[in-house]
């Protein structure tokens, strides 16, 4: 893949070279705040009808902003590849991420949560332009016995300050953690501590409570409708209304741009009690159907954006670099392609702009959508072997032909779906049809110019050693947790998509 | 059934004796408008999560009312039972129905739209308490060729005034028809002469551009990101925005209560281009899962319904009879049971009341909600000869065990689902559980009581007689239009659900 088809390989990623920047005049660029959910669905907001409308502060921050109903992750997975602890790799050194470029606008990064990108030291977000960092390398899966495999550890910007199921409880009975709470603080610390200095800020706000096992922190837990899930989703939202709140407390909502949305859908795996809700759409997390990678999302900025707009433009979490990079005066760099989209005229203007979404799964571009028209080149959703042991990402839904058990190859024929009268993707257009013969017309230049402008990037996670686990991350020593490796066995892996 | 389950046979139906009324002592009491949509789904709505996000009227009117999420309608399709043309009867004159009651408080009343109660003489509206009627006794099903089938007529009041195809046309090639906007004009005069000569108004809007032949006007048509079917909602929705405007711009919006709701679910065998959506929610109409039955639901009253309110009561359309009279200061008779709950301190102090929701096919208890628990008795699609022809209830939708092809009896061990957590109902609770014993438990009485408490009504659709059709409606002699009916040849017919 080409390096720009490669920032789909990483988590909100950003991922850039240095090179070409260029900083406008703008003397206190605003600040920039992204919420990024895990796993949460499109139909997990009141607002996208989610049926117990348990988010009146995520409905409010839609009603003072904009809502977007079509906008895409770049994978359908929390990290491109499953990254858990034996693999070796993580961001290279030769990708440039927005904090670092935010640095040349006078930017303070912190981010809070989930990293994802690589849990060795040379990996870590304060490597690669964060100020500060508060959470965890990994998923918060767990908990291990600490021989065979490490508890996943929580940093305090270089070192960890203790681990998950240890000094970061997590009751998996009664669902009880107090980490967005924790979360929750630390965005609201940092963003005073910045106010006060005067200095513009961006907070990449990456929690995980609803990735399974979900959780919810006591006074939230048995408050929903919805279960433990809707705990979860009802914590989150409290958050995000007292986040704002502080915004406009200081008197800085109108200095800050602030984006909602997810890494995926939700992961129908573990509903109804541990996956959230993707609305009318099929299938969920690790498919290309609508379900596993249309999201929430909401931009909010007082004063800037209109209250109460819709837009219904194609809009892609790698917008939110280049968007990220317009606000702060900053141009993106010019000695390679950029898939993100300067999503400002949109959001400030109401322009609307003709732009493909590609749905890829691994390497594979599975689907393509352009205007109303999505075209399947693949379907798939797992293997027979899978399916037949209980795995079901499209539990209560089949399309026949399009909800396959094999990867089906349609490159020569696609289905095509026209998403504004059959967002569920049930009825693929007849292939007789002239609405097929002038959407195919259209979308396939497209693809070929898509996949002749790319050069396959190089993987950076199949190799794998036990050893290179979070055994003994900086900062053990000091709470006396440092465990003890065991031999170094590097070997090829892979992770299926 | 009991007279009161009857109830649940017919359409909007507010059907009861007049013994017990009383009139309390308000001077003028409010205007009540009814807007029963055809066919919409609970999905078709932005303010319940439709992607293409088109209905910025009835949203506001949410925004501006209460909105209620968990609403049901008495039964999975638009007449109770289908009613084509050679149906010997209608509603009896043993029932008296809303409009004749709400005479007793001085209301003037009129339906505009589909009637669907008998189109014989002696069932039209005006022998029923209304005062005026612009609309049709059947569905706009056609053309016809008036030889073997006379094309359904028209009426103003007493007299018909054309057909379908005819002086009113629909053009099932474009989708055109000019319908919505006649209804619209009969919907803003009745009220503003009502307004002018200071009278209480009861005005039933039962319109039925969503079912299909789906149709629009011209200036609507191809405006939808959804098609025709997208078309037609847009269309309803300006209109709607247009009654609500007008009430304002009379001001007589604080003393007019109005609730928007839809007869069934969307009708998923004629999605996508001719059906709607229900979102989250399983099946379509002429089911009974919740895609079957769960509806659209909004009551604005402004100045006495808080805006903005969300409320979760579990709402029934026979709750549109006591709450109208409840408003008109008038007391529902006390000869007979009264399934309907007054929702009026719901809309205006937020009540919540335990209730059941029945979900019948036919005179067949299928499920029922109580709280957050649905018990289906029975499951129930459509049979498998229909289902092989093609005939899909629940396209791309196919839940294990739960939509069954052959009529399959749960009573012994009902399927149940918690619909908080599950909405799609994908996911029956393990009759193993704690969980499910606790909700059987506590369903098990008051199902047992709905039983014990019903007596069977009569049918009154099951005599059929050719010779009965549309014909010769009063007024036919003053057009030219008085068809020669067939033979009288009456035959016992019957509807299967």
């Amino acid at each position: 893949m080409a390096a720009v088809a490669a920032a789909t390989r990483w988590r909100l990623l950003l991922v850039l070279s240095a090179a070409g920047l260029r900083v406008t005049g703008a003397p206190q660029p605003p600040n920039i705040l992204l919420l990024l959910m895990d796993d949460m669905g499109w139909g997990d907001l009141g607002v996208y009808g989610e049926p117990s409308r348990e988010t009146p502060n995520l409905d409010r921050m839609a009603v003072e902003g904009m809502l977007f109903p079509n906008f895409y992750t770049a994978n359908p997975l929390c990290s491109p590849s499953y990254t858990p602890q034996e693999i070796v790799g993580g961001i290279p050194d030769s990708e440039l991420l927005l904090p670092e470029l935010l640095k040349e606008a006078g930017y303070t990064s912190k981010i809070v949560g989930k990293w994802h990108l690589g849990h060795r030291p040379q990996f870590h977000p304060l490597k690669h332009g964060f100020d500060e960092w508060f959470g965890s390398p990994n998923c918060h899966f767990g908990p291990y016995d600490n021989k065979a495999r490490p508890n996943i550890p929580v940093y305090r910007d270089r070192e960890m300050v203790g681990r998950f199921y240890e000094e970061f409880p997590i009751n998996l009975k009664t669902g009880e953690a107090n980490l967005t709470q924790i979360y929750l603080q630390e965005a609201l610390d940092f963003i005073k501590r910045q106010q006060a200095a005067h200095r513009p800020f961006f907070l990449y706000w990456a929690i995980d409570a609803t990735h399974a096992p979900v959780y919810a922190s006591r006074p939230f837990l048995g408050t929903s409708q919805r279960g433990r899930y809707g705990d979860a989703v009802r914590e989150i939202d409290d958050s995000v209304g007292r986040i704002l709140h502080l915004l406009r407390d200081l008197s800085i909502a109108e200095n800050t741009f602030v984006f909602f949305t997810s890494d995926n859908g939700a992961a129908l795996i573990s509903a109804p009690r541990q996956g959230g809700s993707n609305g009318p759409f099929l299938c969920g997390k690790q498919t290309t159907f609508e379900g596993g990678m249309r999201e929430p999302a909401i931009a909010w900025w007082p004063g800037h954006i209109p209250a109460g707009q819709v837009s219904h433009q194609l809009g892609n979490i790698m917008d939110l670099f280049t968007t990220s990079l317009s606000l702060a005066g900053l141009a993106p760099p010019r000695d390679r392609a950029i898939d993100g989209l300067d999503l400002l005229p949109t959001v400030l203007q109401g322009r609307l702009t003709d732009r493909p979404i590609f749905y890829y799964r691994g390497n594979t571009l599975m689907a393509v959508t352009l205007g109303q028209y999505k075209a399947h080149l693949w379907t798939w959703t797992n293997s027979w072997e899978e399916f037949r042991q209980g795995v079901d990402f499209c539990p209560g839904q089949n399309v026949s032909g399009v909800t396959t058990h094999s990867q089906e190859e349609r490159t020569k024929l696609p289905l095509v779906f026209h998403l504004g009268r059959d967002p569920g993707e049930r009825y693929p257009l007849s292939i007789a049809s002239t609405e097929y013969l002038d959407a195919l017309r259209w979308i396939t230049p497209v693809v070929r110019q898509h996949q002749e402008a790319l050069v396959p990037g190089q993987p950076q996670l199949n190799v794998c050693n036990r050893a290179v686990m979070n055994w003994a991350p900086p900062g053990c020593e000091k709470l006396g947790k440092c465990l003890t490796p065991p031999e170094s066995v590097p070997e090829k892996c892979s992770w299926p998509h």
